[in-house]
């Protein structure tokens, strides 16, 4: 089967990982993508695994690792052993891909609890360090069996959470390394605007680097925290039967996972989000998949 | 005299033309950048040419036109009347440029008092409408004199305000059109995320498009309303220095212009938003302009 819908547990974050688990086999899907404090609070990596075969799903991917901006050496250090383990985990859950939000500039750390030099605004240094973190962790990826999956970021979050902000810059960062251990993941709340984003696509088909295809809508107004301005598909200004059209045109037919944050539908019934992130799928995304796979089969 | 700073009348909206004018030259400053509603206010565009001329200053640029995107035969030929009329305002205060916002889509159209299909988030579309109109007003601009200037805004304002969100695409649109009628600005906070930023800003000097340089901060958290994120330079994210030098280099040595839209800013004092801007452009912006400007030179 292709296109298989899949649940990203940042989309009903009230629930541990065994109730999500629960309530996507319950709506009849088969993949669930975890975030990581989901399995720490489930006892580890191993017991996680257990949850999530015991309900009978498959886990696309493990949310996340990256972060590898620090400028200081001990930041760097912590970064990267902190991706060690998000692999390690990775493989434990046979998820085959660890989504990479790369990090921001070090003067914008604090806006995320971390820390760094106030007046380190140096974007092209901060983006140096993440193409050295990713050349050091992809050999340690790649004995895990994991492939590491740069996401670009819509630039609005460019300062505090990645300076990684289009497909196309995140193909130009995973060409040193192999499209097996190196993917990149299409978001369409991050990338939807990106006047590049049809050719960009299809050259990541072509490099076989597409990992993941995630499906969320852009909603205006921005959410007053930012990062919550994701919406279910159809409420917000995206056009997903073009940009999927694209993503099956460039050879994609792996599983389209849903990752919404959004203060209202993350505390809304699990039940009611499944039911209804289905619905808008088969509507909004799944004909032009298929459509577009169609094409690329005949 | 290169980099001249000029006002962006946005910075300080609650004062009048004649007001605005007043401050800026008693702060010392030689330029200007009004925005139409002023002119308006003002009694029309020959006596805010008179106002602007009375307070020995120069108009640099005229804010805005655009917002080209309507699907309507309707919306389009009322756009394309302003836009003819905002090229009449700008060569009557003597700003050779005029500012142009392309808009959204016409499904974001109401959340900025317009109206348009609610359906219709076809980004694809509305961008070959920006370049129709852009191609009809082009010629009237020119028998005017008057440059047309393209800004790439912000993708986060993809949606509602511009489907232009790049200088890369910018130069695109432009490069069907002569230079002298045709340019683009760089406004720091638009562009300052983008990985292209220095081989476009290359780019767009190579081909005598840099029409303007705008210099503002990105801010964060993102203010209630995004449109005032915009900062002071110094208080947000943006590497000045940098992107200054990238544009001196470019062979850019018209006036800079601080355009902040801002809560507390623009509700200050006027003298104390020119002071510090004035310091801070002199601290954070042109050393580096004379930096680059010296090595384009030898």
């Amino acid at each position: 089967m292709s296109f298989e819908l899949s649940l990203n547990t940042g989309t009903t974050p009230t629930l541990s990982l065994e109730q999500a688990a629960e309530a996507v086999a319950e709506s009849g899907l088969q993949h669930i993508g975890p975030w990581r404090h989901l399995l720490e609070q489930a006892g580890g990596a191993e017991k996680a695994a257990s949850i999530i075969s015991a309900a009978g799903l498959k886990a696309t991917t493990l949310c996340r690792g990256g972060f590898l901006t620090p400028a200081d050496v001990q930041g760097r250090r912590a970064a990267l052993e902190s991706n060690r383990a998000a692999i390690r985990e990775a493989a434990a859950i046979g998820a085959g891909e660890l989504i990479m939000v790369v990090g921001g500039l070090p003067a914008a750390a604090h806006l995320i609890g971390g820390s760094g030099d106030p007046a380190d605004k140096d974007i092209l240094g901060a983006r140096a360090r993440v193409a050295e973190g990713i050349a050091e962790l992809v050999p340690y990826a790649a004995e895990h069996q994991v492939r590491l999956v740069l996401e670009p970021l819509h630039p609005m979050y460019a300062a505090d959470r990645a300076v990684l902000s289009t497909l196309g810059e995140a193909l130009e960062l995973a060409a040193d390394h192999p499209a097996e251990t190196l993917g990149v993941v299409v978001d369409t709340f991050h990338v939807w605007w990106d006047p590049q984003l049809e050719a960009m696509i299809a050259r990541a088909g072509a490099e076989n680097r597409i990992a993941s295809y995630q499906v969320c809508d852009f909603n205006l107004p921005l959410a007053a925290d930012a990062l919550k301005s994701r919406g279910m598909m159809g409420d917000g200004y995206v056009d997903f039967p073009t940009i999927s059209r694209w993503v099956a045109a460039a050879g994609y037919t792996g599983p389209v996972e849903v990752e919404i944050f959004n203060e209202k539908i993350n505390n809304q019934d699990a039940r009611l989000t499944l039911e209804t992130m289905r619905q808008r799928y088969e509507e909004l995304v799944l004909p032009s998949l298929r459509e577009a796979e169609a094409g690329v089969r005949s």
